[in-house]
């Protein structure tokens, strides 16, 4: 790659007048990154301010070799929650192990992604359905919550799983840290309310819609600021758990630490991470480039999320992505171009240099009330009863990936849902369904007996068949065939309408040689209709064209008017009135 | 179940004429069931007189519960390479322990065959391609001939893997011991010879062409007796590697050992023995049922086979399934009911009585060639041509699974085999074929423009999608569909034929909305035409149809017909001449 291709489209074609707009964004979304990042490094495991390094060189990346023009890529609470649960098993949470395993972890997947996007695996996405995603993340939102509790309470809780912890907070209630909680409970309720209600108090105050609802999005860095200057105004900084002393200056470049035990160990984890990390980036895209009717470039943003990742592994190691919250917020705030994302990483460089100090006394529960707010907005009640509504297995792959992740853990819980949505998809193609179908009177259509009023005939039995013939649904589909040649005895043509058949494999097609070579003997005749030219292709390779007792026809009306000829029967009537 | 239950209706409804069909076919069977017994129970690392007691009781048992007129069930050669694969890393060959696991293996085997008859999960078969199949049995009859070298060269060779085994074999051979290898490979000869030429030269010889076949299987009983008399004659019984001591009277009821641990370890293997056995059965008893004009009952062969399992396992321990050879051999020599079957098992009994003896110096490498020659007519190469003819992925799963077998060993192969079909399966229905479509001139047919020379409207556009609408597939759809409309810029009624879309799922749905709502802001109705009774029903339970720009033709003709109206444009010709 010449260092040119690195030079961005968008910067070699910015227009000046999208500045402003880009600049505002960068403001806003960077008052929104710095608590988030504090906050999601905590939830990682990690020291606080790796959150803030996570901030600045993997927007750069992400805006080099990136897609989307208002994606806000950095810190992630589900991603968060998945390095932490990859990393606690591997070594003690805050250990230097830990920091460089989570170093190696990021490195690691910002290079899958990388190597994905280099392979074009962008169609890679579509390996997850929407319900498995959804049922994912809110399944994590309830473990992060949970997990967020005792550090909300200043409660000392343990328990392996979610359900266990909960049990051991409620019981522990009692010996709740009050300063703690008095903290931590009031910034959770007046970040609550202030989503709910403060748009509309600054609309009725004069402020225009728009600036009332960003005004609102700076409330987590406004009670920040405040907890701050409570805590040093009380001097509470020795009763509360504060995030303490945090470097001042740039991110050092760090050199993972190679060792390959701990590289075949985190292989897997890193795999789930930058699969997940991308498909939820990538929906996050979709939506925004269809509300802005641009195109999505798949495989670009696995580019830009490896090249962000690997920024990342470098300065410090959180695993990035992109941010629903923070996406929404520079959408709105009107980012035109990726240049909103580079400023506001820009604005990292004086809060790292200057400003560090002032978080030093910044109450943990805090961001765990932050942490909080930000998972409960990503449960996805409505999404359920959409899917449950419309279709009873999308629903159950959606809890059951809820519960998955609820019960055994975020990476069970995400092979349990890509499982579900698949054995679903065999499932259903192993039971296809077969209509009897006769032609509706006056037309060339043929429609189903059981649902139209159709005209049939004694010794001519059509048969619709709604599926590609595979391995897994040929028994059915001959099963079937055997019981309608009983319930119509008089049958001497059957006629195969294969109009959704797109494919036959192998063990299909010797399945149907064999029916061929059983209904000779019964001496019924059998016919396809309306085959598709692929599937005509493959099967004029094959035996069975040779050995067919009856016809191809290019449509059923065709195949009626032939065999009525031959079997000379006026038509009689049947189906529904 | 009462009592009366367990006489099966086969013996209720007996028909005397037919016993003696059923006696020359137990006669038969039962010579082939002799050699092939000890032969199986040896390639299974257990005592060569286990396998004459698993031709005993199973019998029985089967005939009792199975489905299948004239399958022959008993020791079998892939299950018999199984159990030696499962057992061998639990347990030293030939130890007490490894005795006693295989009678453990064998009743879970059976119990699970059982308990899957009693749940009718008969279509469990269809997990497995007709290709998978027979790459498998391919690859297990390679290993079982690799592995029975030695044995009939008289070498000592090891090696974990078919290939080191048969270098160690090449190294060796200079050291092949000279009796134990006349004896092997004269028998080898001559049993391919008998079956190649036998048949014609004893009907040349004035027998009718049926007693010529069946004579030639009588083959092996007879080198079997030969080898006995030559090794009796000529004093060899102590330079040969014979069959030994053989316990004279009928198995004892054995009661397995309950070690929690050892079932525990037992259960996968346990599985996939008896789904393996099953599936194999399954497809010998389809191929006669079949050419007899019978109905095949899974369930009931799952029953059938379960009992012979669990009597097997009381009786001694080797798994048993349906055999290729001998229900040939069975059908062939005319079997018109279990009957036979019943009457080859109780031909046991006076050879367990009275005759073992006389297979004590029954030299074992007569038995390694019996099996290899067995083994050499499972392999499958014009199935192998035939598939790769007609699907190249059918003939590359067939091939990984061969080789996976080859490579790995019997269980890593099958889940090779497995996966690599549902693999497909989702690939190929990943990549949906997409047709734009055109009314072939005079009919109210649609076709592909690129096959067939059909009549378009510049601002009609015609998409039929050939394939369920699902997660894994939607983003191709919508990219065919964006790329179709940029390619006709004209477009303003795009119109999907569903005739091929059997179900639209959730994530599906929801592109679907988000496609129509871009499409209204492109001034671009959307359309659907063919829509399937249960498709449309699941629709309208969604708010695709209440925001559809369009609207829902019951045939592409009718639709044409209505926009055309509407556009009010002559018809331009295109497609292919």
């Amino acid at each position: 790659m010449r260092v040119n291709n690195l030079i961005p489209n968008w910067l070699k074609n910015y227009r000046r007048q999208n500045l402003p707009a880009d600049l505002t964004a960068a403001l806003v979304s960077g008052m929104l990154l710095v608590p988030q990042g504090l906050a999601y490094a905590l939830l990682a495991g990690l020291p606080p301010h790796i959150g803030l390094y996570a901030s600045l060189l993997p927007l750069i990346a992400y805006a080099i070799f990136g897609s989307s023009s208002a994606m806000s890529v950095g810190p992630a609470a589900v991603l968060s929650l998945m390095t932490l649960s990859a990393l606690s098993s591997h070594a003690a949470v805050g250990s230097a192990e830990y920091i460089s395993a989570a170093i190696m972890l990021t490195l690691l997947s910002g290079l899958f992604l990388f190597a994905m996007g280099l392979l074009k695996l962008g169609t890679l996405s579509n390996l997850l359905s929407h319900p498995v995603i959804s049922g994912f993340i809110s399944g994590a939102a309830a473990l992060i919550i949970v997990g967020q509790l005792p550090a909300l309470l200043g409660i000392k809780a343990d328990g392996d799983t979610a359900s266990v912890k909960l049990l051991h907070v409620v019981q522990h209630l009692p010996e709740a840290h009050l300063p703690t909680m008095l903290f931590g409970v009031v910034t959770a309720v007046l970040l609550i309310a202030s989503r709910i209600w403060l748009p509309m108090l600054l609309f009725r105050l004069g402020a225009p819609k728009q600036i009332a609802r960003l005004g609102a999005r700076l409330m987590p860095m406004f009670l920040v600021l405040c907890a701050i200057a409570l805590v040093h105004q009380l001097g509470l900084a020795d009763k509360l758990d504060i995030v303490g002393d945090i470097p001042a200056g740039l991110p050092q470049i760090t050199v993972p630490d190679f060792n390959w035990n701990m590289i075949y160990r985190l292989m897997l984890p890193a795999l789930i991470i930058s699969l997940l990390g991308f498909v939820e980036s990538l929906s996050i895209a979709q939506a925004l480039a269809t509300r802005r009717g641009e195109r999505l470039n798949a495989d670009g943003e696995l580019l830009g999320l490896g090249a962000a990742n690997i920024a990342s592994a470098f300065s410090g190691g959180l695993p990035v992505a992109g941010s629903f919250s923070r996406t929404a917020v520079n959408a709105e705030a009107g980012a035109a171009s990726p240049l909103a994302g580079v400023l506001s990483a820009l604005l990292m460089i004086p809060i790292l240099l200057f400003f560090t100090g002032v978080f030093s006394e910044l109450p943990l529960t805090v961001l765990a009330a932050i942490i909080i707010v930000a998972a409960a907005g990503l449960f996805d009640f409505t999404g359920f009863i959409h899917n449950w509504r419309y279709d009873r297995t999308d629903g159950l792959a959606m809890l059951f990936t809820f519960l998955g992740v609820l019960l055994f853990g975020v990476e069970v819980g995400i092979a349990l849902g890509i499982g579900l949505s698949f054995a679903t998809l065999i499932w259903r193609s192993s039971r296809p369904h077969i209509a009897v179908v006769g032609r509706v009177p006056g037309t060339e259509h043929f429609r189903n007996v059981l649902r139209h009023d159709v005209e049939t005939q004694k010794e001519l039995l059509f048969l619709r068949i709604d599926e590609s013939l595979f391995f897994s649904n040929i028994s059915a589909v001959e099963d079937r065939l055997l019981s309608e040649l009983k319930r119509h005895p008089d049958t001497r043509h059957l006629v195969l309408i294969l109009s959704s058949v797109s494919r036959i494999d192998g063990t299909a097609l010797e399945r149907l040689q064999q029916i061929n070579k059983d209904l000779r003997s019964r001496n019924i005749h059998l016919h396809l209709a309306e085959v598709k030219g692929p599937v005509l292709d493959r099967l004029s390779r094959s035996k069975l064209l040779e050995h067919l007792t009856g016809r191809i026809f290019l449509s059923s009306y065709i195949a009626e008017l032939a065999l009525q000829n031959e079997t000379k029967q006026p038509p009689a009537a049947e189906g529904a009135a």
